[in-house]
């Protein structure tokens, strides 16, 4: 874990749950993915984690700004970035939202659909937008692709549309799925990317950008590829359909920027082995699927755990949170192993928890108050 | 839908998403449940829906309440209810939260294990605790079963180690699932409960009650038994297996008493066919699974969904939220029909929606508030 944060939780003893950031490893997690891609303009996705310390400290490095709502673009505003390092990248948006961020100065929007389109011609006259094309999510952990993109022809209709609505039609976005682990969900989007522009530009049209999505994986439990494995495809893939005639590109990471700069902290309160004969022991935690370990649904994102007894015999154990709900149960499925002596109130800490955890946070589900932060 | 709802909304045309609660309908079904099984004493599941308006009309009627938390116990006492009136229902506490209880005078406490039962006598002496049996969940949109609970076997021993422990061994309680279907489930359970009383008897243990939990359905897209289907199945079943020397009935009903009374005011944020052929309109909501509708996970809860175009010609369409995360989807399997006019900015109510939204909703996810709650 990171000494930073050990030291954090050491001297301080932090009420729990709580999640512990430090925003130093965020500052190098920019850095070295921009080392690994120094071609592609970093839009951290503001949604991974909006809070303010890592918005002031992403605006300091000079990053942009991936934002799901106006109240996303209001917050990178509120930590100082510009109104043009800011795009609004989600694909649904309240006619009441584009205005409020085009009014902002806000000039780049996202689109999948014709209806979208009419919106931003109308409340966001002459902005750059992109089209997001559907890709498979083949190989994601926290896939997306059922809902957002549009196919390759309806992508080229739509942004000759563009065109002919006064908006700007500036470049294709995907997103290969979060926690992706496999590079060729990148190259064969680049290439589907690539063939379109061509097509466009028969067209008359001359696209500019290449929005990459995100999707670069943390380190969780399993060890994953390191970013130049993903960075390195990227490119090779880029420079083999575009040729010299690269566009812009784009980058939106979110996980990956915060991901590993978090831990939470958590309390057991309960092990038991329910009166059974079968072995499992069950580790109920203060923090469960509702107070911000949202993306252990299904068992998807899967914590690396350290806890006060490590070192000691460990066992199997199903993992659950605090509420009354049947579903609030991270681990049951996934073999997990814990210290056969950890018992209610000991520590338990969940690695790389620093996205996605705050903001999925229910308001106060069974009464629990929502997870702490400590940015540090 | 309820009229006095109806009103408020074209009164106030309040921001959506919200909830407008009718208190005055959580009267009325508070009422029916008492008259239909009136030989059971009412203790309200707070995590349903912990609103103060709602808390102080129930301790107005007399209700008791199961509380998930010490958070939720102090609601209610916040509330004017009485500690002797509040039962902790949560299996797992904290030792904090029981030591706190406690010194506010709740006496009557759940426990699935010894472990449980030992923090107990350690820091709630005395007190009065009943063990809940795992039982079958089978029948249950909203199932619960594999998280808590113990076998008829353990039951016995932990209810002698209890009077052992100087507590006061009071009875038993099961929970067949949320939103359940079936009478069946509890005729069930009455009748494993009962067998355990009887066995108990014989090592000169007597139990005074039994919790019968919660679990009655309400009326979401789909008719559900009338409530009478469930309680002359339950008093039968009672009867039937306790004969003349009946114990305290206890039951928890949440979704029964508020469910009906709220709706869930929506705007449609787009309308999209998303450029395919296949006919399949996505309708995106302002509200989703990380906006309240968490129960319609897996498609789970089923909302019946009144429009304001509702009488035009329908067709086939997914449901989805306003968020950038694609597990934000209502309802994609489930066939939903809405009208083929229904455009962005138009409203969607989420009818039966008062229980268990305004809690499970997320604090900030995507940038998006809390949902906004009215009591009338």
């Amino acid at each position: 874990m990171n000494p930073k944060i050990t030291r954090f939780l050491a001297e301080q003893k932090p009420a729990t749950p709580c999640l512990v950031l430090d925003v130093d490893a965020v500052a190098d997690r920019y850095h070295a993915l921009g080392k690994a891609l120094p071609q592609a303009r970093i839009y951290y996705a503001v949604k991974a984690n909006p809070a303010q310390p890592i918005l002031r400290r992403l605006v300091e490095l000079g990053s942009c700004f991936d934002a799901a709502s106006w109240e996303e673009v209001s917050l990178c505003l509120q930590a100082g970035a510009s109104p043009d390092a800011i795009s609004f990248g989600n694909t649904v948006k309240k006619v009441s939202a584009i205005r409020a961020a085009y009014e902002a100065g806000v000039r780049m929007f996202v689109f999948d659909c014709r209806e979208e389109l009419e919106k931003l011609a109308a409340h966001a006259p002459g902005s750059r937008v992109y089209c997001r094309l559907l890709v498979d999510n083949y190989g994601a952990e926290w896939p997306l692709s059922r809902k957002f993109g549009t196919t390759v022809e309806s992508a080229k209709e739509l942004m000759l549309a563009a065109r002919e609505l006064g908006l700007d039609p500036y470049g294709l976005s995907f997103h290969v799925g979060s926690q992706q682990l496999s590079a060729e969900a990148y190259e064969v989007a680049i290439a589907r990317a690539a063939a379109l522009f061509t097509d466009l530009s028969a067209d008359g049209l001359d696209l500019r950008m290449v929005n990459l999505g995100g999707g670069f994986p943390i380190r969780y439990r399993d060890d994953v590829p390191e970013i130049d494995h993903f960075t390195t495809a990227i490119f090779r893939a880029m420079t083999e359909h575009f040729g010299n005639a690269l566009p812009e590109m784009l980058v939106e990471p979110g996980r990956f920027i915060v991901g590993e700069a978090g831990v939470v902290r958590s309390e057991v309160v309960l092990v038991s082995a329910r009166g059974r004969k079968d072995g499992l022991r069950w580790v109920y935690l203060d923090i469960g699927r509702f107070g911000g370990l949202a993306e252990t649904e299904n068992e998807s994102i899967r914590y690396a755990i350290r806890t006060s007894r490590d070192g000691s015999p460990t066992g199997r154990v199903a993992l659950a949170g605090p509420t009354c709900d049947g579903a609030d149960i991270m681990y049951e499925k996934t073999h997990y192993e814990l210290p056969l002596d950890l018992a209610a109130g000991e520590q338990v800490d969940l690695l790389g928890a620093g996205a996605y955890v705050s903001t999925y946070c229910a308001t106060g589900f069974n009464g629990f108050a929502p997870l702490t932060e400590h940015y540090i």
